[in-house]
């Protein structure tokens, strides 16, 4: 699964303190536009950026909820919103994650159906039984079809839920054990 | 928390072999004209049905995504859409649901704060650290504000969590244990 560098520390030299370098990147200009003078990124200003940006398909709104994932998931400093290097890092995962969906996307109808969302998630090294993939398609698509911002929501709760999991799986027996509180805050919250 | 007969089969002599007496309720009309000629509706149809109901407030879309969270708790057939019976089951709890936010919402403003939230999640009866509850709020507010719809998914999700929880907590010690394709069946379906 393409997405690489996620819950790890910004890089070193990204750019962050140089505000010249940052606004010599292409994608910086864009990046102002859209988060105003906060500077900061919000969910709903990152729904009109992807949609605008027509990451969707057909100019349809990209799903909020898939926003606030993404922005919970890349939020290192618990600000509900997004700087410019984590949104110049979403928009590489995006990007990426978009060449995959549209590879699995073979008769290029924009949405992905259960067959191809099953060899998708396989081929991301899942091992996950039939009900389970039953259940997740059936969660994520509409009339059976699953399009890219549902894929992108998909992806980013298997991944985080399956780290959540590892951790409590220190012994590697195949079963995790939470607390009550624990088990609350880790699922809400993705 | 007023989400009563959730899960239940639902009630005998309810009226389902009865197409008469259905047709005879004043909520039929109307489920009638969202569903269909199918006679089911779509996460797509109560969301349309959701907003003309202004069950949101101030005519805003109502949230997609807890309409799709929402057909999944009440879904026993699996059809991944809703009956009349089941439409009639979500409208009474979401009636109830609206009251409860409102009596909440203490400045009339349409959404509820952290403080209001923490509240209303202690009044329900949950036992949750301050950190956890931050997270919740976090992950359901925008701008640090929760409106119906969000404050609606987050109920649903904290009850289902805890179902799942409690079903693997038998022995009452604080902790469950999950397999890792029962923990991700259990928290992607939500």
């Amino acid at each position: 699964m393409n997405f690489q560098g996620y819950g790890a520390p910004a890089a070193v030299g990204y750019g962050s303190g140089f505000p010249g370098q940052q606004q010599q990147d292409p994608l910086y200009g864009y990046f102002a536009a859209v988060a105003g003078h906060d500077g900061q990124i919000s969910a709903e200003e990152l729904q009109t950026c992807l949609t605008q940006a027509n990451f969707s398909g057909g100019y349809r709104p990209f799903n909020l909820e898939t926003c606030r994932l993404m922005i919970s998931m890349l939020d290192r400093d618990m600000s509900c919103s997004m700087g410019f290097n984590e949104f110049k890092e979403l928009w590489a995962v995006l990007s990426g994650w978009k060449q995959h969906f549209m590879s699995i996307d073979r008769d290029m109808s924009g949405t992905v159906d259960s067959q191809e969302m099953n060899l998708a998630v396989s081929s991301m090294g899942y091992r996950l039984s039939p009900q389970t993939m039953s259940c997740i398609i059936k969660r994520f698509s509409s009339n059976g079809k699953i399009s890219f911002d549902d894929y992108v929501a998909c992806c980013v709760k298997l991944r985080s839920l399956t780290d959540l999991f590892s951790k409590r799986n220190q012994v590697q027996q195949g079963m995790a054990a939470f607390q009550y509180d624990d088990f609350i805050q880790c699922t809400m919250s993705i």
